[in-house]
């Protein structure tokens, strides 16, 4: 016996997000089922309006909650220091930390070849233009340590030698509370070689 | 720093599913952030029109593919076995085991007072009406397997005490290509007492 054609709709939404497969998508849409006609309007109307309610700084990439992006109209950031991200996400985090006081630029994905992702040449060329017109001093990388991560730093590294700013990647150590006994060998071994005094 | 309006209010949509905490319902706000205008206008229809378009019969409960109930409507199931289930997925579950052939009767829900969730005088009402209505001589209480399942199922035994209907239950015992290393005491002494002849 097939669902009805609506509820297979419902599911097919669901089954579209990161990491939902048929199981929880059919558990989300029978869920869905319980709530109230006003509830289901509220929430498709969040949905429908996301793309008027949160746009993505044209300078910078990252979300603006009100018309103006926060951290390129704010004259109390570094403009000299730039801060390589993949998505609008990485940018909370790294706020989150307290750590950095620069500019973000989101290149909104990675070079991945096997996934038939591609930076195209005009993501290089926003970059250089943004350097140039911030006099941007230096630049920190902070891409996923993965081989697509990888793969992105090295090319943006690549295509900026002609570049005069200083560029850097965040340590790779071991995470703050780990055992020994959980950490693949790649990770320890650069833990090893980058130690410092004590 | 906190997310803008918008997105809390994205986030807070997904944290309202079943097992969706507030890493998941980020990694969902932003993965819709890369989808067309397009794409959110039709899925915040798909949502808004769920109750237009998946109604439960009045009947029976189940779900309603069209206008009419295909169980309740359905001259060749059996009028007089009633299968109970808590809610309109499970129908569905033993409609895929193509072994019931007879009509479903949905609760809605199960007795637990742990959750402030009680069946109310009328959900008992409702099944005594249809068992008489349908002459009902056979009565399969399919529910969870769990405290909350079994409590509804001893809860409607007793209120349906004074009607003449045969009730029975779902055998407990191993679950198909289980190993026994596995399987918690409780089921294990359940199915060798039931153990039949090999």
């Amino acid at each position: 016996m097939h669902y009805p054609e609506h509820l297979q709709k419902l599911i097919a939404v669901f089954k579209k997000l990161p990491g939902v497969g048929t199981k929880s998508a059919e558990r989300f849409a029978f869920h869905l089922l319980d709530w109230s006609e006003e509830k289901l309007l509220e929430i498709s109307q969040v949905i429908e309006s996301t793309p008027d309610r949160l746009k993505k700084c044209l300078e910078c990439g990252c979300l603006m909650g009100k018309e103006r992006c926060s951290f390129c109209q704010n004259p109390h950031r570094h403009q000299q220091v730039l801060c390589i991200v993949a998505s609008p996400k990485d940018v909370f985090l790294i706020e989150e930390t307290g750590e950095y006081r620069g500019l973000y630029h989101v290149l909104g994905g990675l070079f991945s070849p096997l996934h038939g992702q591609s930076l195209g040449p005009d993501v290089v060329e926003t970059l250089k233009r943004r350097i140039h017109a911030l006099e941007v001093k230096e630049m920190i990388i902070a891409l996923d340590s993965t081989l697509e991560g990888d793969a992105t730093a090295l090319y943006l590294k690549k295509e900026l030698e002609d570049v005069d700013v200083q560029i850097s990647r965040p340590a790779l150590g071991l995470p703050m509370g780990s055992s020994l006994d959980f950490i693949d060998g790649g990770t320890l071994a650069h833990a090893l070689a980058s130690r410092h005094t004590y």
